[in-house]
């Protein structure tokens, strides 16, 4: 089976850099997916893509380098089995805020096969496609299961979501959390409020040797949470990056002498 | 009905800026509409969208500030009436060689009406939706037609084919006609023989009293070319942003310190 | 084969009535398509169908009585032979304004098979799941093709064009008729200017052994034409019914006292 | 923010007219929005619409005057989310039984921001689009949550729903509530149990100082229920407007004396 | 009512054949459902089907003499809702692990009229179109609910589900429950412990009086399954069968001694 | 640039064996592509796929090892530039009938650029994805232009159409071709009047060095095909091959024994 390279990443303690779409085009994953990012994220809980726009950007991502994980909705089985078989090489989970929640969500990412416990069902689909004729052998190692912690209770559970047995790591939405912390949307990440329940998660993470990653609003901030030591990082997705270079443009543009 | 802003724009010798999507997604065109450009157009040549995306954008575009044009695949009657019964404010056609072809594409985009030669069909759809009731009344002088020179054989004939009745302006295209004059694809628009066809053409406007416009690669290159006089400037185009920001984010981002 | 239903009415003398498809969706198709109407036209010119949507409007309407109808955006012989192919059992082909736009446009929609001259190139597809096994041998004769007469050229030309072997008929567009005549495009149908063209485009037909048809804003204009002997009649389409009952129906609840 | 002008209709006492949509097409959506409600609701449960018709829906309409609702298909966190994130301005969610059913919908409304109580997680997307820069800020107030009462469970239970703090009115489904009285899907809104039925919800949300609105299938009992006091109605969906035309229609056209 | 044809061979012993949909192509469903199969079955689990390809596809069945049935991506009241509202003759639920999951499950599937006991709501949409205007009067009888025993609580509680009265059947994933049964994915229905659990589902319907039917990865397995009993059987599907005869046809092609 | 690897095939005199897509969906052209075809054609003359889906499908062959070809419905330059931008590596055009037409196709394949001349106009897109940031430079060397024989017309000038500079080789349909000789749709490959014609054409291709193909409804003809020396050979399509895989495997099911 085709191996997924954030393991190998995560492994080798490198850290890794996803884009993250919020658009819901096939043309523009792939455009991410060969710009030099190790992975690509569809965001089907606030992007724009539904199931049919997220297989599209599946397949084109397939012939890029970089690896294609999927945000759901929520926590839900048919949801998260769905874009397995679909291609995805992991998952991202919103909301998980419970340990229950958290091992609904990582059996829903594995087979019941080789002593995992697990209740994504049979039918791998594009699975063979894009990892071969053994996919269904190897799917339980290859895929990730990343718990989003973004509210007061599953901050409070953290240690424990973190060491649940299905899941491969947690991923920090900074916006909710920040919200559910009292301090907005838009806190920055060095408020120390918000840096303290960061580096409590990626403690957490550390301690049950799984992966912390984060989603970031600027590419510095996604500098500094690598060199923290988290190891996933997104920096900011799509519609972001259109209107910064836009309105970089733009003003070099509207800067211009008045024609006469 | 509604009036088209860029022929206000032109009127009042402001000169306008224009967004280029060659992505295939409604979102990322109201995106762009909504980001300050006077006008957006949806790429119908070798941008990614067909008819049924063409459509969708136009109507995400509709709630926006921007005129929506549309560049059509080739100078096709069927093709740039649909074009204009999805609603677009005006159309971009490439490769017009000729007088004969720019008679062909002005008249397409014309009701026979009120002295007007034309060979639009009559059945305004979403003109109706987008202009008004009135929109077959005044169609005529608020829909753009943008003739594209871009061959050796377009340059020889511009000041004819600026002269025609039913042509509002040209485009210039310099990628092509940097190939046709032997410069390739990439010559700067500084390149004197590139400057002089790009003058040339822009002089065969002035003397017609018709608008000049053209696809620029860069933001300084449309500052530029607004500077020299030309009225309409696309400071490149969705997926040149794209790349543009996705590479200075992973420099960025990258640039850090290895984590231990 | 399954035969085409029209060419019966038309044969007993009945006339037939159709419905208009401005809409993009093939469920609006199929509630058309089982409302009472003899066929059904998707019209790929004015209305919003590409070629996905005209595709699913065809699968749609196979399993309704109507018989299923494109109007293609142009006469051109790559999009003729496509709807045919996609299950299209006839097409209108608009702005047929000269013999030999007549022969080409007949051509398209035949295969050069036992004597009949024609152009359309084998691929049957979808015919073979709507027609049957058999398709290919009889779909010269159970294809419809009809012209459209809607410019002064085509008028001129109309005993000719009627005469065109491969041609079935001719269909009226009385909005661009009647800006061809000076009338504009809401010329009454019973203006003596009108009247008189659309007489002379009937008498061409029975004087061809052709069918005669035409688009009709309302259902009074379809029935007087109906009246008058004309074959195939279109009572406005799915965007008026639309705003027609809406307006009907609006009209009575703003019509409620005001509540207090 | 751009404001609800659902809202101000309400609080002037006016009452409001809403258009439903079952179709699957963004043109007939921007047809409906443009003729004259004051709301249109996307129907995605018993409707045609998926996640990208809804998607393609919100966004042909955001140009029209009327205010955007989804119906959804069941009380789902992620799906909830969804349509707001998308641009619609309130959600019609069906089958709400039980105060922890409607506290559930009414959370899934509402950012837990600025005191209210919400699980509705951060990103707005589209809400940027159509409300504004600060539409973060102001959404929790301009959003409207009805909850829909169409079972026997809702009913007994009204008076406690209608109290629930994140919900904003009550919708009534006549057809499911006249079944869950043993009156059939087509009761008739004056049949004196349905009556007391509508009555009893409706002073269940004057006592709470919520809105009311109901599922109309013809304008009369629209304009009755306006009259009542209810203050949103909605007179038919999209593919009964469309057949009841065409039967109009085919009916004067098919009463014509037989062509000779 | 048009009825459901599958309940005919059911009820006359003769067993029944499915095609099966992995594709996301309306026209690649019309063509499985022109080929001579009693039914076909639209996977929204794991095959590539989302809502919006689901409708097409059934769209596009309605005109073949196959049964349209839908797998659901989970036991879902909305979901399941919505592919009968879309014209679903029946619904396939995967992973029913209990009686309270199948009571759900059943329950989904029945208007509660007529002394059913159930939960889907009222809007019968295309219901209308492919059953006819009295389809909610038979939509209870006329509709299968087959749930899916194919995890080991399941079978565990086998008897008791196939008792449940809302359900019309079982339906056996093979592979889930190999892997179940510690078997893996890929075991033989002739291996006896699989053996065993098909022929305990099978008592279970006999003496409950459902239906039994069954996944199979070959025809003949699914010929020895209609041998022993079992009603419904699905010989593989779309993509299976053009893997093997791409397999078999390049073979040949391959085989050709080397041209020189 | 990546190269075509049909050219290498090609070069070597080994023959290409070629799937081919009526089907309009990417996940049937993954399917196909995966399979060991050498390249994979998307059918947009007589198939299902019309731009968006040609699009799509482009984008997941892109992952698999087939070369990816598009028959586009017509020699058209706008259609044929919108195919390779869309990132085909060769374009196969129907009905070409005179040099002239087929100077046309073979221009509208290559760039002025180099000595070649052609019409195609600059603005790679999706070419740089799947070819590579040096994409325009050896476009014309790797794009492949095969012109379709399959008139009477073009079998007469088959020697001159082949020896024109921009074509790289003629590809024969026999169920056109077989018609414009008296023979009808379904002759023999090996029918003397055909054969001879087959013959003809490869000659001709010989004597051009050009590249010889043919469509082929069996296997065995596909085999013969590439024995006698033709290099590019398409052994039926997915329509064909999912109804004989069907029929085979109803066969079997059906040929059990009754159930008693």
């Amino acid at each position: 089976m085709k191996t997924n390279r954030l393991l190998d990443l995560f492994h080798s303690g490198q850290g890794a850099v996803a884009g993250w779409m919020s658009l819901d085009s096939a043309y523009a994953a792939e455009l991410v997916g060969a710009s030099g990012f190790d992975a690509v994220v569809i965001d089907c809980q606030h992007g724009m893509a539904g199931h049919a726009q997220m297989l599209a950007m599946l397949q084109a991502l397939s012939h890029t380098a970089a690896v294609p994980l999927v945000r759901v909705s929520q926590n839900n089985l048919g949801e998260i089995n769905r874009a397995l078989d679909a291609g995805a090489y992991g998952v991202i989970c919103p909301l998980v805020n419970s340990v229950a929640e958290a091992v609904a969500f990582g059996r829903a990412c594995r087979y019941p096969l080789d002593g995992m416990q697990g209740d994504r069902s049979f039918g791998p689909a594009r699975g063979l496609l894009v990892g071969g004729a053994d996919y269904s052998q190897h799917a339980n190692a290859q895929m990730l299961a990343l718990a989003m912690i973004e509210t007061r209770a599953g901050l409070d559970a953290v240690e424990a979501i973190a060491a649940v047995a299905q899941i491969d790591g947690l991923f920090i939405g900074p916006s909710d959390l920040g919200i559910a912390l009292g301090l907005g949307p838009a806190a920055a990440h060095t408020h120390p409020v918000l840096a303290a329940a960061i580096a409590r998660i990626q403690q957490a993470c550390q301690a049950a040797g799984k992966v912390a990653g984060i989603w970031c609003g600027s590419a510095e901030m996604a500098r500094d949470m690598l060199t923290q030591g988290l190891q996933l990082v997104v920096p900011g997705h799509d519609a972001i990056w259109l209107k910064a270079e836009m309105a970089r443009r733009l003003a070099v543009v509207r800067a211009r002498p008045v024609a006469g």
